[in-house]
């Protein structure tokens, strides 16, 4: 074929130039760059998922529950015994994968003519779906911290107006969690503003030492959390994201949602997983004193780390966090540089892995003070 | 909670007063009406694909292969063993059902400010996934045949100079095929008007009487030829859609789908099935048979019938099809009623489905004459 390349064709004007998302993929022996959970599921639930995609593929030729209802149903259920809220199926949504389900909230409450704010750094995505759904983007801010400004954030809604409001607790990349107080100050500034829709993404709320904040749900009807099986289910290729909120907002992310989105093979292995939530909540107990090693030996070691309720640790500061990232891969293990000025951001792995992770930087702090 | 609806919630001002799309799916002996593969996989299909499935539970708790570099590769295989020309994995995308990969190109391609068009009665998802990007959707005509109307489409292409035309051969919900000729001669004038890209929707080609038209993306990068495993692989649990086109194009999608947008659960379904592709093509076989049947059948009970490529019969004309539609259902088949005035669809079943359905509208034709 002749030789034509992406600016060639007839792409949107704001695509020009851009490169896909997504962290490196490189093959080095420890990977703690990308907040995997690294404890394979146990072999129980893999032959449970091959019984029930197998009970599934025989119905194969036939469309999935669009509605997904037996999923969801199940997800409820998970939610009312951890969530310290009762939901019902009514209240849950599930797509494929958090970023599915944050697509949809933009293209029902954003999209042209309508902006979404974060604050910022956070979850990438929320910008970039917000592009790719034509959403307009506003940078919130934060403190040097990472914590949100309040004041600041809720002047940034009172001039900006915005449709829809992404709160991240705990955040990604930098681990803490925002004050339940914050997120209601957000929610009646949001409400006060337009009224929009507060979307709080909890993808790792499970490693928090806090509570989730799905009680919020009662009597906020603008309110959704987002939650994922990446995570606290150690399913990251499964793909499976999901929201609680008012039935009248998961009414309405069906006038967007494409039909039948959610294979069978999906919902069978979800609700597989979901039959053996409680010996995957064990392995989050692991990471949780494992991330809790992490924070106390970097500090240690004299770095700045940011408090985490997550599956990862933010620590710093670098003057050059990029050349610093190279180091740690050069031996052998690969954490994420999110962009960060003066941080970068390590998974909690193995205690193996994190033990390789802690040699590495060890050596880093030797060959400084050489 | 308290009593909130749709309408209620900051929701998109086009969205307001929607339904949800989807056919109705009621609980009927007989079930022809979402073109569904009657066949169920082949027992050691199923077993292949829970012995793939298992093996990628191993490893689930990691991210999938973001860019489905194998399966890309097995449908690049299949398209150039089925589709009299050579592609490779370059050439090739996969996303979740023809639905995502076309939502896809409408965020590359389309999206606020620009337009699509189509030839109404189409596939109505077009449409409707225009709305859910932001894209313009123009109703391109066709003859009273069903056939597209060139003269009309080329100055329908003209005047609004759409960034995506859609063509569907064989088209649904009309069964016909669009020929080569024709779509060549709306591709040149797509590239006169602007240029523009085409999508060339092929879900049941595998049906057709004729050949693919995945030759004419020979020199031609505007070109995207659309293709699902829900009709032809007995698949449509499994929402697997994928394109094949310019290297480009594929570059260009990625910068808008979703990272990791398919399940490693999914890519190890679409993979067992592409080992299966000969025996699943034995089942379209049968299929295309019963669909001449019907075809024949229903011409001789005096129907009008418009020829068809695809697994599925337009029949007609009726005053009022959905009254039509209704007795038919009261005799426990389900057929469809797309809103095509005069006219109904029904899917080729197995031979005793479609004597189910072929029983049920003789008595209908006999009830008239009483």
């Amino acid at each position: 074929m002749t030789d034509v390349r992406i600016d060639d064709l007839p792409v949107r004007e704001e695509l020009r130039g851009k490169s896909p998302y997504g962290a490196p993929q490189l093959d080095v022996p420890v990977r703690l760059n990308t907040n995997e959970n690294p404890y394979p599921l146990p072999e129980p639930l893999v032959e449970r998922i091959a019984e029930r995609v197998r009970e599934a593929a025989r119905n194969l030729n036939r469309y999935p529950d669009r509605d997904a209802v037996e999923l969801r149903t199940e997800l409820a259920r998970y939610l009312t015994r951890t969530g310290g809220y009762a939901v019902g199926t009514e209240n849950v949504w599930a797509a494929n994968g958090s970023n599915e389900v944050i697509q949809q909230l933009l293209q029902t409450f954003g999209g042209p003519g309508r902006t979404a704010i974060g604050f910022e750094p956070s979850y990438s995505m929320h910008g970039l779906i917000a592009r790719g759904t034509g959403t307009g983007w506003i940078s919130g801010p934060r403190n040097e911290d990472f914590t949100i400004d309040l004041a600041a954030a809720e002047r940034a809604i009172a001039e900006h107006r915005p449709d829809v409001v992404f709160v991240t607790t705990p955040n990604n990349p930098t681990g803490n969690s925002v004050p339940p107080g914050t997120v209601l100050a957000l929610y009646e500034a949001a409400q006060a503003a337009k009224p929009s829709m507060v979307v709080v993404d909890e993808a790792y709320v499970e490693f928090s030492h806090g509570a989730s904040l799905l009680p919020l749900l009662e009597g906020r009807p603008h309110l959704v959390v987002s939650r994922t099986m990446s995570k606290a289910f150690g399913a990251a290729g499964l793909r499976l994201g999901y929201l609680a909120a008012h039935p009248a907002v998961v009414d309405a992310v069906q006038l967007v949602r494409l039909p039948y989105h959610l294979s069978a093979v999906t919902q069978a292995t979800a609700l597989a997983a979901l039959e053996h939530t409680d010996t995957l909540l064990k392995y989050v107990e692991q990471l949780k004193a494992e991330r809790d090693r992490l924070v106390a030996e970097l500090r240690g070691l004299g770095y700045d780390v940011v408090e985490s309720d997550a599956n990862f640790v933010q620590f710093g500061r670098f003057d050059d966090a990029h050349e610093v990232w190279r180091k740690i891969l050069d031996r052998g293990v690969l954490v994420r540089d999110n962009g960060v000025p003066g941080w970068l951001r390590v998974c909690a792995g193995t205690p193996e892995e994190n033990d390789a992770f802690l040699d590495a930087v060890r050596e880093l702090k030797k060959e400084q003070h050489a």
